[in-house]
């Protein structure tokens, strides 16, 4: 038996989001391996052995993994959206370094619907000129850094997407992230408040950066902030295609 | 009979990419709107009418898919990849302005997977920490704005996705762009070509900036830099989740 890994995505959370290639491989799948809430979205099923872990441990479920492949098992790890965007794919990656014998097993990224599209999409088209995707999170990188890309990012003109905006464990930081953006945008920016899109908890909330309070984000919602150009049509927000 | 419309994404070329979202409202339209290749991706049926169109007439098509919708049509516009980057739903936005009547049709955005996520996930993880994505055509905007953007991106220390990156008719401005980056970034940052990713005719290449030529690119090419910490691991390219 020839193992194998699979890195896909399975979407923001609708099953209508989610590719037929990576239905096709759950269906190959002899174990499947990820956060708890991801695996949950998995059916089982007879000869598929489910490997749902706690957050905060990739680099440990990564191993699993590629120990379960190099066994010969066929072993998809699942993320939610893209696994490319602030998800399981680097983990698995970095689990690689050193080790050649996992480097030759066949690993393969299956690509999905990471959250800013989807929220995008329910909001409009906020996203529908040059843009960055900024992980708000600093469990992996120091706050500086973040402020940093949110400075650049605005004078730069870009549109901003961001993950993880803020955690019950430090809500500290989008509070300080609404500060720099506002005090970079001004008062006026729209900013967008799409939450769980494609599930049956989906809400979304436009408003302007003035108007913005942290408590309209958690850890479920991904924070659009416009370009200078981003406006409302209707009930939609959108951001023209040209500028300048 | 009312009509509707939707703006929807096909991915970047693979039907296992095409979510089930899109295969179930493509089965329901009346008329599908785009850009000739795209529409050329819908298979032809009784009861469906397909409009294909050049490039560069976003505006009219968006336009007419509007007018057909609100008389009555079931409209699906399609892009490749997703609506919302770089593609018609800003154009469908656009067109609703100033016009109440259009803004009340029943509108949606369907997501798809943007060209980015599948280059990314063909070349491993190098969009797995904070990134932007730029349209380095210049058609719609100024070569300094691009410039200014580039050079903010390289100070934030972003991974870089790029659409458009060469036309036939403006190569020169790939060539500015690759001189601009390796002035900010040095010779020795990963720059991977990814020409269309997952079709019969996907080519990946992973070289410095040092050692890369515009002819890597054309338009068929979405091109990733990655940021500081990009690196390779085995056949395969990432940036880790941790910085700084």
């Amino acid at each position: 038996m020839t193992g194998w890994l699979a890195i896909a995505g399975l979407g923001p959370g609708s099953d209508h989001l989610v590719t037929p290639e990576v239905t096709a491989i759950l269906a190959e799948a002899t174990d499947v391996v990820g956060y708890i809430p991801y695996v949950a979205r998995v059916a089982p099923r007879k000869g598929l052995t489910l490997h749902p872990s706690d957050n905060r441990v990739e680099l440990d479920r990564a191993r699993a993994a590629l120990e379960m492949a190099a066994a010969g098992r066929k072993v998809v790890v699942v993320s939610s959206g893209d696994p490319g965007v602030f998800a399981m794919a680097s983990a698995v990656f970095e689990a690689l370094e050193g080790r050649p014998d996992w480097q030759a097993l066949d690993t393969r990224v299956l690509p999905g619907i990471t959250a800013m599209l989807a929220a995008a999409a329910a909001a409009g088209a906020p996203l529908g000129h040059d843009f960055c995707c900024i992980n708000l999170s600093d469990n992996l990188k120091p706050w500086a850094m973040i402020e940093t890309r949110l400075r650049h990012a605005a004078k730069a003109d870009f549109a901003m997407a961001f993950y993880n905006p803020r955690s019950a464990s430090r809500p500290e930081g989008f509070t300080k992230a609404l500060e720099v953006l506002r005090e970079e945008c001004g008062p006026d920016r729209l900013i967008t408040f799409a939450r769980a899109v494609s599930t049956p908890e989906e809400a979304l909330l436009t408003v302007t950066l003035g108007e913005a309070t942290p408590e309209m984000a958690d850890m479920r919602t991904v924070v659009i902030v416009g370009n200078s150009a981003t406006r409302r049509v209707g009930r939609f927000v959108y951001s023209p295609r040209s500028a300048g």
